[in-house]
């Protein structure tokens, strides 16, 4: 028997309404290149594939959202897009990528869990972390572990446990996002890291997990697997599947979990205040994107999306003003993540054309 | 002989950057309605012409905006819409209003010289502070002085001297816009008045002191009147008449000046954080006008121009925040003024599109 390949599975099926107004339904966080060379979902692949093969570079996304990938990655085979019949978050989707894996190279291949949505500085490092997670994957589920910078709220984190081997720990356990006190306090320790959303194991090893603690879904994946006509059976199980992230569903069930630590400068973007993190800033610390002018103003983020209106913004302090064509955001920075209270009340004024 | 008749002069030909990006070179101030029923000229030529009559109403304006002012005053009759053929500042505007009014109704009309882009409350007051003005400019030259309700340093003001009659006092001097000290100063003092703009004199005293004052302007003047063809004399003559305001070229230096004072909700709208004070406020003191949704914000101005994006702001105070199709501004409310700087930015960096 060959060595067990190794597959990614990028998960790709995101909505996210917390880079509004840029990102919409039909136009998700991870199809935004945020003042960067590409989109974040292009970035992912690219970083992904570069280690795996693009053969091996699985993108799991939601059916609606599939003509948009492809168009964002013309280098993925189009084999390797799968389109889940509905979305049912991160604990079906790896699910089924894992068939389609599973089915091309045995269930002792092993996956690369891989969120589409977030940035990475240090590709190098990141490369070589992704290759240590991935080689480990063969005996145990692995995770990848930010080593935190600052007592970040808006991340879940883990806790590290004894070494396994060099670059390899145990986890103690995982730990939901903290407030200021504890996330303080999680910097401190050294023991605390922040929660990628990457996971390495072998298909066996999730099929496994998935049965304990997963059981409808496991139904649904064995009916799928066994099915003559598997498409079709997805289309009419997998929309019963529990409505569940894989972090929930098996993670932090999972036992004899392992973390591979690193610093690599990763960021989950996880609202407009965290470009101030990952772009450029001008002389007062500002990050000025598209067709914008700024006068008088410091620690703000200005984006003007192609194809919207020129930004002119004078004499204010950390703010963030995002301006698309049909909506503009003005937010404190350090508030930034409310914009879902904002997303909330345009759902419930019925504004779908801003969605 | 009979009475003599009353014209009003609406001067029309502003241009105005302080409303930008809703005012443009193509789109100035006076054609705004800024969230009320009908555009501030419209407002303008319906307060002076059911004092004055429509028949009675000149309106001067650009020639480049002519057609424009045509649209937004659709009872204005054609032959009291008055071009200039280049923009001279008031003073000539002023003039050439003049001589259109006395070759209708001889030297000893009176002329009741109104700015088009205030904004005013109490239009049964105005009203009525007019008719004594008009009145009293058979015998003097007569403007209507506000009185302040704060020390604001973006006005001119005017001192009060002694009492004429009812109503009516002699101006013992005109001054600059004051400092932030002398305008609390001019406050506290009761004798000082804001400089309205509003100015009423016959034809007669106008030629005489623009004669005396403005001897280049006075005789452009008559070779107009004096010509078999008068309109081609001012397309001839006009463009070069000094650039010169009536404030500065003829009221500072002429004597004897009334001043009718009067409180009537006079506001210039010299920039927006001036909607804040004509406006009706919502519970957080936000003047909110067009598509626009404020959640946990305090003491701002949003609008959202129809035609533009929504405009969502979250957790901000005192801020101002326009949008229209093409260009949003983003500044700090006590800080409204400043857009001039975005505006001469724009120009230096030949944007065109958006001025």
């Amino acid at each position: 028997m060959s060595k067990p390949q190794a597959f990614a599975l990028v998960l790709a099926g995101g909505g996210g309404t917390r880079l509004w107004p840029a990102s919409r339904r039909s136009r998700p966080k991870q199809l935004l290149s945020l003042g960067g060379a590409e989109s974040l979902i292009a970035a992912t692949f690219g970083r992904v594939s570069r280690v795996l093969g693009r053969e091996h570079t699985l993108v799991v996304t939601a059916a609606d959202q599939a003509e948009a990938m492809a168009r964002a990655l013309p280098e993925l085979p189009a084999e390797n897009l799968i389109a889940e019949p509905a979305a049912r978050n991160t604990g079906p989707a790896v699910g089924l990528g894992a068939l389609v894996a599973a089915r091309r190279a045995g269930d002792d291949v092993r996956l690369a869990v891989i969120p589409s949505d977030a940035f990475i500085a240090d590709e190098i490092e990141f490369g070589r972390l992704l290759a240590v997670a991935i080689e480990h994957a063969a005996e145990a589920i692995v995770t990848i572990g930010v080593r935190p910078l600052r007592p970040e709220t808006g991340y879940g984190y883990l806790q590290r446990g004894a070494l396994v081997r060099e670059g390899v720990f145990e986890v103690a356990r995982f730990v939901e996002k903290p407030d200021s006190a504890t996330a303080v306090r999680y910097l401190a320790s050294g023991d605390f890291l922040w929660n990628s959303g990457m996971f390495f194991f072998t298909a066996r090893r999730l099929f496994d997990e998935t049965a304990a603690h997963l059981p409808e879904l496991a139904a649904i994946l064995a009916a799928i697997r066994g099915s003559a006509d598997p498409i079709a059976t997805a289309r009419a199980l997998y929309p019963r599947a529990p409505k569940i992230s894989i972090d929930y569903g098996i993670m932090e069930k999972a036992s004899d979990i392992r973390v591979v630590p690193g610093a690599f400068g990763w960021n989950d973007v996880g609202s407009w205040s965290a470009l101030a993190d990952i772009r450029a800033k001008d002389g007062k610390g500002n990050v000025v994107i598209g067709d914008a002018l700024a006068s008088d103003v410091a620690g703000s983020v200005l984006v003007a999306e192609s194809g919207g209106p020129f930004v002119g913004v004078v004499g204010v302090d950390d703010l963030v003003v995002v301006a698309t064509k049909d909506a503009v955001l003005v937010v404190r920075k350090d508030r930034a993540q409310e914009v879902r209270a904002l997303v909330d009340a345009l759902a419930a004024k019925q504004r779908h054309e801003l969605l």
